[in-house]
């Protein structure tokens, strides 16, 4: 068995063994696999794609390379979410408070801004001293006390990915759905949990722009996570427009506390509500739907939700002020409006242009030692079917200067017809396994 | 206009620009695209192809990295030939003086035994001090002077060429026809030659093993020079079983005198006669095929081509009385000679398993920094359609050592049947531009 011949193999369409897969990857790990043949394979596979067993392999493999978690002394079920990425997506910082209030524990591996994307991590980040790099023994202990813990990939776990990320980054093989299952599974299975609800964004604003590509990879998660003898359920969500009303940072977090005092956008809230109720179904605390979904309510409305994100912030060394005192979080030097400019309906906004305007006011990365402004972003003050009048206010631009040229841009990321458009549902489709 | 750019619109099956092609490979040859990237891409190309309009443009691109000789100053046209790789393909040693003696100039730059095929370097270099590391400018002096030269491809010339033909090697991009040519035709428009004709190697020895793709890559090879505003012409030739009765370093080039001597094994004889009468054309000095025959079997005979090889040698600085006391070339310590288990016509030869089996006994290299054994290496004494008796001598096998495990390997390589097999010819087709 040499990288030569498993490489050859994928580029001739031929699948590969587990033994294979496990070959390459930890030689990839080792450095006996080089940087290029990692290359050659990964565009291969781009190419000719991985079946379902050998995307199991893959994820195994890379597993493989480093330590996995045992969660297994806290008792329940260890259930996580993932999010394919969007604008405005600050469900997990809502969500893991909310399932952990309710007797979930929730071991979450999180991730940074990603291109015009939002990251959990870096949002977080807005919050004075809060640390999302733990030890494995602080995230363990965080999970069993706190119920739940979000931080950063520690090298300790997959570290195979780290290197394999970086090279699809830089050689066209990022959009492969083998190597987005595989690098999203071994890093969420490397943390111990037992069962994950998959939130696979659909739209201009997302990865994967239409219906047909988000189903496929939905279904490749959910099937891919049940071959590994996990359970896996996915939600495929509408990401045209920015979920939520805040974009940026420490906007976002703003509208996280809201939405845990039991306000907050009406889209945001429901998608919440309807992933938790999968995590509640998941972990065993309460099968039907809809007894779910009231559950949920009430520990929304009720505080419950709050205190428990005020205990997480604390345990990872942040202001838990924050959760009474917004103004403890970073705010921006110029705050301005942008208004319509003609009476209508907003039949759409173009959820993309501004998570790229986000990241060219300074509140994302172009690379990978950027820093992050995370004052900067955009409240939305019309959503997709409101009506506005000429003058009436789009939305509210934070950045760091007064320049006015994003404003410019950001009107146009708004479309305005003269009907009210079809409505939209949030929650588009669901795959089980 | 960046890397990343171009690696994804390859993998999306678009044709790349010339400017994006030397963008991406200057990048390469200066350091700014890195292996990884240079990897994906070879993939990419291996798996979408290449159109010949892109296959020009990354030959020119190729070239553009280094430098690209001026051999106008010498009169007439420059031709070379070049061989797609086999086994016992001694043709290069014989043509290139038969050709110079009858007034053609040949500026070859050749290349070193890759896998199971010989290569013209190695082989030249069992004549004790030739050197086939010249200048610059010492290979245009020889060419000019001798007629012809046979030198190791210049760092100076193709410098991207050294680094992509590595990768390829490494990573399962090997065969791939917009690659092959483009490597090939680089190295051969930078020495400065004017035209060119290809011996297509097809069969079990060779890298192309069927005729359709032999003819494939005869074609590209054929229309690429013709686009890059030059001649080529190709032959597709049989390596079913090894060309002549030798393989093996020195004992190539024992045979190779022989021939220029006149004598010979005559398919040897036969495919140099061809591809010479094709250079003569090239060059001007004999459009007919007829008349060029005649004139260079004379100049075979008549031992003026042998002349113009010992010149060479020892404008080379190696030793020139090898040409009539071939006891200059290293010999091996142990000739033993494999026979016939049965009465019958041999009906194939396996040349690769042969070429095989000589890398094994040190004839050729596993890795670049492999010492090669010159002395080593197969004598036929039975080739395909001659009759043999049971213990008639099959193959002399001259090796290093006294070990007899080689003895069945070389006799499974013969195949005995009971009837002849049909003629067999060595020229299988030609093809124009």
């Amino acid at each position: 068995m040499n990288a030569y011949h498993i490489i050859a193999k994928k580029r001739d369409k031929q699948s590969l063994s587990s033994k294979e897969l496990e070959f390459f990857v930890r030689g990839f790990a080792d450095g006996s696999v080089t940087d290029y043949q990692m290359s050659a394979f990964l565009m291969a596979v781009f190419l000719n794609g991985m079946n379902p067993e050998e995307t199991v392999s893959l994820t195994l493999a890379m597993m493989g390379t480093g330590k996995v978690l045992d969660l297994s002394a806290i008792p329940g079920k260890k259930v996580d979410k993932h999010s394919t990425g969007g604008v405005g997506d600050k469900v997990s910082l809502v969500l893991a408070p909310l399932v952990a209030a309710a007797g979930v524990k929730v071991p979450m591996v999180s991730g940074r801004t990603l291109g015009h994307t939002g990251g959990t991590l870096d949002k977080l980040e807005s919050i004075p001293r809060l640390r999302t790099h733990l030890t494995s023994a602080e995230f363990v202990k965080n999970v069993e006390k706190v119920g739940f813990s979000i931080v950063a990939q520690s090298s300790e776990l997959v570290p195979a990915d780290e290197g394999m990320y970086a090279l699809r980054g830089v050689t066209g093989t990022v959009e492969s759905i083998p190597l987005i299952v595989s690098s999203i599974l071994s890093k969420k299975f490397a943390a111990g949990i037992d069962s994950i609800v998959f939130d696979v964004k659909c739209g201009g604003g997302a990865f994967m722009a239409d219906l047909a590509s988000a189903r496929g990879l939905a279904q490749e998660l959910v099937r891919v996570c049940s071959l590994l003898g996990k359970t896996g359920r996915a939600f495929i969500t509408d990401m045209a427009q920015p979920l939520g009303r805040a974009v940026g940072n420490a906007l976002e977090v703003k509208e996280t506390i809201e939405c845990l005092r039991g306000g907050g956008p009406h889209d945001l809230r429901e998608l919440t509500l309807e992933l938790g109720a999968e995590m509640l179904s998941l972990a065993g605390v309460e099968k039907v739907r809809g007894k779910a979904v009231s559950l949920l309510e009430k520990l929304l409305d009720g505080g419950q939700a709050l205190e428990a994100f005020r205990k997480f912030v604390e345990a990872q060394g942040g202001n838990g002020g924050v959760v009474s005192d917004d103004s403890l979080l970073p705010g921006a030097r110029s705050v301005r409006t942008v208004t319509a400019r003609e009476e209508g309906f907003v039949s759409s906004i173009d959820a993309r242009a501004l998570g790229e305007l986000c990241v060219d006011m300074g509140g994302g990365r172009r690379r990978r030692d950027d820093e992050i402004d995370k004052s900067v972003g955009f409240l939305l003050e019309a959503k997709v079917g409101e009506k506005v009048s000429k003058g009436s206010p789009l939305c509210e631009v934070h950045s760091s200067s007064e320049k006015g040229e994003t404003t410019e841009r950001v009107r146009e990321a708004f479309r305005i017809g003269e009907q009210p458009p079809g409505e939209r549902r949030i929650l588009l489709e669901r795959v089980d396994g």
